[in-house]
């Protein structure tokens, strides 16, 4: 008869490839038990409510995500707890009876970046990835227009909209891609340089500090594109890969991905 | 003969209305010195190339930006002293013989905040606000779908594109409005609860928190509408009433307000 798995040994799978785990980490059950015998399992980038009932209507009661329930990175700060929004969202997971496990740290400490492995690969870049670092890949593209790039990349992820700055028409071939909110001007910016880079791709940053960068790099001859794809947008490739792999060391139970709506629609 | 004021002097007119002053504060000369005769004042949000250079064109000598001149908010970091392009600009600036002043924490403190209170007038919200908080402006609409406010607000600041959370056809008028990076889930939240608005318009803030809060609100039976202006597009109003207040103050030299185009393009 097959093994059906404990809550337990599929967070221990998901941790097993992780390089390291940082103290604190925000990877835990945030609803759930670890012995819980798990009869299906969704990954999505967050666990909205919808996520949760279509998990649980499919027989799943495990959802691993990247993002936590309550609106904040750590979770742990005052505004979570007293929010009614958040009091109510915690009431309908409790009746759901699905556990949500928050896979983050672990993801983006496999070797690659679990994350940024399967956004490059969503992207079709993965031929073309020179570098894999721990906080980004270095890719060496076929050179093309910046708006031809953002057209196949809003092709291949499927994406309504995304945002870009510099020329249009520059061509661009050597790129950093950066998931996730790795696109600030701390991290970017000497990379860019550093790797003589011509493109950079990042999920979210803030918007005073590298798009600026590119605006006045453009305006001292220094020929840079940016492409900001969204935060979920950019993440959502890793969860799905993360399903995937679920899936072949779990093969006696249903593993799937739900890829949620984008958060915003550009008017 | 008329008076042509020192930098200085404006600089204290900048601060006077003031409130307060954090310390530190990121408002200064960022370049040039304190008894610099001024022959014309330029207000931007972002001191550009584009800026500095029209003001300089335009015969003006002092540029009253919002944010700094090297893509980060502190501007004392490691990644401002390396980044090649940083390094360009400033020798950019120091030709141009325009000094820069950076007005950002005085104009958020004066009463009420000047930026907050120049967007709301920009929306023509003026009449509708019932009270100015130090960090944001609470204002009673007239009802309206949120697509439809959507429309109005390109319509007024001149936009090409915003990012809206929440149902289009979703009534609002409990606004809270959040100019700048005010956008976070630990302000946004408890505001929105507290005050029982059912939208939001800010500038910038972080995906994952209040855009996913007004998703799973609405999901909760909570209406609530959400408006990303863009970080400078929000704080671009209060930047031009600014202008507006020096000419006033300063009737013997030009003064104008400079307007750069969004440093992102929606594709």
């Amino acid at each position: 008869m097959p093994t059906i798995p404990t809550a337990r040994a599929v967070i221990n799978a998901l941790l097993a490839p992780a390089s390291s785990m940082p103290e604190p980490t925000v990877d835990r059950l945030l609803h759930g038990r670890p012995d819980l015998p798990v009869t299906g399992i969704v990954t999505a980038f967050m666990p909205t409510l919808r996520v949760i009932g279509q998990a649980r209507e499919a027989g799943a009661n495990l959802v691993i995500a990247h993002e936590g329930l309550f609106f904040s990175h750590l979770e742990r700060g005052a505004e979570a707890a007293e929010s009614e929004v958040a009091r109510a969202k915690r009431q309908a997971v409790e009746r759901s009876g699905v556990a949500v496990y928050r896979c983050h740290d672990a993801l983006h400490r496999y070797v690659p970046d679990g994350v940024t492995a399967a956004l490059a690969e969503a992207l079709g870049w993965a031929p073309y990835v020179r570098e894999h670092r721990p906080e980004a890949a270095l890719a060496d593209l076929p050179p093309a227009a910046l708006g031809e790039i953002a057209a196949g990349i809003k092709r291949r992820l499927g994406l309504p909209a995304l945002r870009l700055a510099g020329d249009p028409a520059a061509m661009c071939s050597r790129a950093v891609l950066l998931a996730g909110y790795r696109g600030g001007g701390a991290l970017a910016i000497p990379l860019l340089e550093a790797e003589r880079a011509d493109l950079v791709v990042y999920g979210e940053g803030p918007e005073w500090e590298t798009p600026e960068y590119v605006r006045e790099a453009n305006r001292l001859g220094r020929s840079c594109g940016l492409i900001a794809l969204g935060h979920a947008e950019s993440e959502e490739p890793g969860m799905a890969a993360l399903a995937v792999r679920l899936a072949g060391l779990f093969p006696h139970i249903p593993v799937r991905h739900i890829r949620e709506e984008p958060v915003f629609r550009s008017v």
